[in-house]
């Protein structure tokens, strides 16, 4: 086949995946998994380069084919370059349902792409399938190829898959030296307004919201995602709360229709009560797909001692309070070896980022699988 | 004056001594001020950029010189520009005085510069005059012209020099909830080897490291600066041990026998005994001028709360030990609007490092002047 070369974007790399890797360490970790995908012409050159950006966006192949889209509607060279002659190179397997968004492969199949590589195999029927959708289709399907970057942006994600529960967030609010409030309590504000805006972000992403009686008694928080002006999104988180103490006469939280009350210590008590909830969730599906855990230090040390927080954002405010209310209690470690050692998580950002005066650390369980 | 052009390194900044400020700031703090100086060609164009490095390395003014005269004997243009119509532009007051480097004020006569701008003025008797003897000599001296940037440099060691005590900087090394050893006491290692590395260049800029009684008896402490393989370096700070307690028997601090050991928990005792030691301390001098608080908990907390602080590396390792020993402790915070509150120090590598796994914050106190 001989085509006009058309005029690349970047240049070709030696393995589009990693590119695709690459790109997909910019969206964010939740119910959804980190995908990249890149789709790259007859001679290699990469045409195109999309990721997913989080539940409710498009998927990266729809992401990476908008842009490709884009590109061609500007481009003589580009737009002269045949579909079928491109290649989809996907860090997982394209998804074969509709959900939010349409299947993958039927985009691709619009597209008219005539090959397809992807790095990870997506296990279960309900998602998984637009390999063979593709292939029956005529497309030319490689896969799966083992990637280990690509592998690596869904070990955990899948891990919580296959356990049938919510991906669990933990949200660290505290001074340098651990504290989530003084001696006497006040705790507002520790951290600074960008750490309280990325902290309003998470909340958005997520169906529930964790926290515990004692929290509620002190802080009397409404647990809503708010804008950066403060005032409340359309999608609300579910607010949770964890313990055995009626919630305080006049508490922000007891107009919530949606409050759900667990008068349990025990996390899995929680989770039980989430699998039971008929929904539907805030962003849609019978099933929660992403908690926040806020606190307190003894709700959040359950979560972190239960082995069921997939990631930490600790915000670290440059602030020392001397003993107060620590950020985490309750802890089963006694010495050095059986501290809880978390890995810099390298997605959305990066492991640690300035906001403000305060340092968020973002964290990843050390491998347990 | 007709000259030819030289070929510029840098376009002319709007004000070099920005350029200048921006420079000092990669030095690093403690007994010397943090300086930075450009040298610019009679139609404004940068030459040279320097900026001193810490005590025992050139001054800002010898550095700018030594580049100017490389960058000289690579280029023709610049080697025919005449000394006499550049200008020696620095954020201090140029020194008058000879150190452990010779006085500032001959080397940019020996030069032949024509001119010196200078943004603060140097009042003490000794380090200062440079401006005058310029001047003197015939150079077109300007100063001080006040520039935020440059005060901003040397308010701390300047607020440090008039209260007559050496620069203090205090180390923190803790897990993310803020415990220097877990409730066993153990604590090797709760950071990594990046942060460790840093900790020791600290330690080889010191005159002494403050240690408490009660770190000697649980880490038996060495307290010597090594290098990267782990080698003591030549020159080394004093131990200065903190306390009532005596050292236990067979302490490895027990055989040096430059030890100092204040019998007293107060660290204006400590900062007395060691003005009133005779020295010479190890970088020089008969008076200390840097002094690293190393711990354990009581004695930083008694440095932090005495005020005495002048800058906090907190190394933070993502790791919780829950409630252990933490690294700070006896602060007289009852509630938040009584926390001690940091800025973020943005020189050396600026505010916020990652160091393997760890993270570096760099602290200075907030304006308190």
């Amino acid at each position: 086949m001989s085509l006009p070369q058309p005029c690349p974007t970047t240049p070709s790399p030696a393995e589009p995946l990693d590119l695709a890797a690459a790109a997909a360490l910019e969206g964010v970790r939740g119910a959804n998994p980190l995908v990249g995908a890149v789709i790259s012409g007859p001679d290699g050159a990469v045409l195109a380069v999309g990721h997913h950006r989080g539940r409710g966006a498009p998927h990266a192949e729809a992401d990476a084919l908008t842009r490709w889209r884009a590109a061609r509607a500007q481009d003589r060279a580009l737009a002269a370059v045949d579909p079928a002659a491109c290649t989809m190179h996907v860090t997982l397997e394209p998804c074969d349902h509709t959900g939010t968004t349409g299947p993958c492969s039927l985009a691709i199949l619009d597209a008219g792409l005539g090959a397809v590589r992807y790095a990870v195999a997506d296990a279960t029927g309900a998602e998984g399938g637009g390999a063979a959708r593709l292939a029956r289709a005529g497309v030319r399907v490689t896969g799966p190829t083992g990637h280990a970057a690509s592998a690596a942006l869904t070990d955990r994600w899948r891990h919580v898959r296959d356990a049938g529960r919510p991906w669990v967030t933990a949200h660290l609010a505290q001074s340098l030296d651990g504290q989530a409030a003084a001696a006497d309590g006040t705790s507002r504000w520790i951290t600074g307004p960008a750490s309280r805006a990325h902290a309003h972000e998470v909340r958005a992403r997520v169906d529930a919201i964790v926290v515990g009686t004692g929290t509620v008694a002190a802080d009397d928080p409404r647990l809503t995602a708010r804008d950066a002006v403060g005032a409340d999104l359309t999608v609300q988180p579910v607010p949770v709360i964890q313990g055995r103490r009626d919630l305080p006469a006049g508490a922000a939280l007891a107009d919530r229709a949606d409050l759900i009350h667990v008068r349990s210590h025990d996390p899995h008590a929680v989770l039980a009560t989430l699998a039971a909830h008929p929904g539907p969730w805030p962003h849609g599906g019978s099933r929660p797909g992403h908690l926040l855990i806020e606190g307190g230090p003894h709700v959040l040390g359950a979560w972190l001692a239960a082995g069921l927080v997939d990631e930490v954002f600790a915000y670290t405010a440059p602030l020392l309070l001397g003993p107060g209310l620590p950020a985490v209690a309750g802890l089963p470690v006694g010495t050095l070896a059986e501290g809880l050692r978390w890995a810099p998580d390298p997605s959305e950002g990066g492991p640690v980022r300035t906001l403000g005066d305060d340092v968020l650390f973002h964290l990843a369980p050390t491998a347990k699988d």
